[in-house]
């Protein structure tokens, strides 16, 4: 199986391309929704289908817990398990490690910590990580890293080293041709941890390269900026995922800059608080002026949800407490992003990408008061 | 508009037949599941259309309180405002203002009462009954009527007389024609009550009539033998409808004396506690048994999740508290039930509903362990 990626066009450094997996080919730029514990949250998959999502993320940390990668290669792999048969994206496990497990203590071999769920000793080493998602068998696996707080230079630099130890570690421990491994880039907010890291992982062969440790609390311009000096140094001819970002505006900014993959919880967090995203911003649809509102919560939009109900029925699910304003609302949100994405690709296709992001920008009104760190952390 | 109810077979006391409404033919033996707030829970009205479900209830009670008859008449009626376009019966709110709400007060006029959801004091009379009712536009609205414990004879004599008078007064009241009134049985478990009951109330011309104070306490037995006292007296040209009774063998048992309509939240409510319906009896999928069985939850279900999930996906979801679980639960038990009312139908009209319902109550094992009445005052 070879995982190639054809880059279609290319718009200054915004890319349109093709990623050819097992279960499809992925159209990038591509926004991939997650189902952390083998479900995209309060959806089926027929439902997630008509969000026309094509790639899915789920969490190898969370899956290695509950109901453990056994199970699920004995009940014929993640795909089989959860009846997604378009391509799925499994994440190392390092990431929740270092954000979500108890009593987490890193070597130089891996990581000895506590399940958040039962408090149990597991360990996860970057053979470990690699034998898991080897297991749950997703299109596209993640080498094992590790996500430093994004401020402390000197321990970004350990952080980064261990990644880089492991990003080898983990390309030898693979034995399925039929999985994509992408390797990781670090360092914090700090160029010349990010420029050594984007030269080290690239030295590296891979079909892909991704790009961790952003999103994580550090300002938006400290971002944008990490995306530009790494992805100076990346391969053209390989694919680039930028992990846990997925607010419009961050999608946009990345692909401006040469982003190709993006993931993030945020549009089924949102709506499971009430929040719809739309191409003008959020509505919080528990306010209380949507109680007699007969339209959709988007005009025009053309997912289910927006061809069915009334922002007054949402309303009056959330405020009822019904978790259907969840799957409503997750289906708007994913389906929002997924034109959002096509119209991306359709813009650069046709090279006029900046107008469109200007365009689009310019009538996006971002709320910080509903920011993506403080729904995150919920 | 003519509420004309068709009988097109009888095979002893079970009866075939066809309702006509406004939003289309019921076909009768029916199920309704039940979508208290405007929603049957976790399900889209494509998903429950999917289950192949009809007629569903909505409860006066919790609309009345929240968001109110004027909003939901504003916004088109029920029908539009959940998006169900076919037939909808709502209740009169009776059973839950004795059950729900506190600090209640009859009087011959009516209820007040304070709401469960803010404490509000409230009223409800047969005039308000109705009139929120016609605010709600279901097809089949019912008459106020008070619900009493079974057991205490003086009692119920006391709240089947302001039954007998409410339901007088709610015909009076009625004021569309596009809608059908039903009168409501009560009695308890007296014999010479529910007989006094059935004749009051059938004396009343009205389109249809129900058995109410059922399955609130008394036992099987009980049960089984006032649906024989007051079947022998409703007019057979007329449906009769059995509230809040949803278990297969209560449903076979009710067909068996003549009843033509059921509703209850066992479907639904059963799905939320992880336990599946099945032809020979519940499953708690819970249990670790089912951990890796690939097999569906029933072999042979045509329904959407037995035709795509695996018994161990839905018990990992359970286990990892998705709400999926309970969408997945609700398909297949609603799914399962309108199976069997088409089966009971089928058979009825083939004049051979007792080997049918023999045959299916020897499979079915009843397991008192997760018994109806233990489920649905969680």
């Amino acid at each position: 199986m070879s995982f190639t990626f054809k880059l279609i066009n290319h718009d200054n450094n915004a890319r349109a391309g093709e990623f050819n997996t097992p279960h499809g080919i992925i159209q990038t730029p591509a926004f991939a929704p997650v189902g952390t514990q083998a479900t995209v949250k309060t959806l089926t998959p027929d439902q997630l289908e008509s969000t026309r999502a094509n790639l899915i993320l789920a969490n190898t940390y969370h899956l290695f817990l509950r109901p453990g990668p056994d199970l699920i290669a004995e009940m014929g792999g993640l795909h089989h398990f959860m009846q997604w048969h378009k391509p799925i994206l499994t994440d190392s496990g390092g990431f929740q490690v270092f954000s979500l497990a108890k009593m987490r203590k890193v070597d130089q071999d891996g990581v000895t910590f506590r399940s958040h769920i039962d408090g149990s000793q597991q360990r996860l080493t970057p053979e470990i990580a690699v034998q898991i998602q080897e297991k749950l068998g997703a299109d596209i696996i993640m080498a094992f890293d590790e996500c430093a707080s994004p401020y402390d230079e000197s321990y970004n630099l350990q952080a980064m080293q261990r990644t880089h130890a492991w990003a080898i570690r983990c390309k030898n421990a693979k034995t399925r041709d039929d999985q994509a491994l992408f390797g990781i880039v670090q360092g914090g907010i700090f160029p010349e941890l990010r420029k050594q890291s984007a030269e080290f992982i690239s030295s590296i062969e891979l079909p892909g390269y991704a790009i961790g440790g952003l999103s994580v609390g550090e300002t938006k311009t400290e971002m944008y900026h990490m995306l530009e000096i790494v992805n100076q140094i990346l391969p053209n001819q390989k694919p680039r995922y930028l992990m846990g970002v997925g607010t419009p505006e961050d999608i946009i900014h990345g692909v401006q800059r040469g982003v190709d993959i993006f993931d993030c919880v945020l549009a089924t967090r949102l709506a499971r608080h009430s929040a719809a995203m739309t191409n003008r911003g959020r509505l919080n649809l528990m306010n209380s002026k949507f109680s007699r509102d007969p339209k959709p919560i988007e005009e025009g939009c053309s997912c289910y949800t927006c061809q069915t109900f009334s922002r007054a029925y949402i309303r009056h699910l959330i405020m009822a407490k019904e978790t259907l304003s969840g799957t409503l609302l997750s289906i708007h949100n994913i389906h929002m992003l997924q034109v959002l994405m096509r119209n991306i690709r359709q813009s650069i296709l046709e090279n006029r990408f900046d107008e469109f992001s200007n365009s689009y920008l310019s009538n996006y009104e971002y709320k910080p008061g509903v920011s993506a760190d403080k729904i995150l952390s919920t």
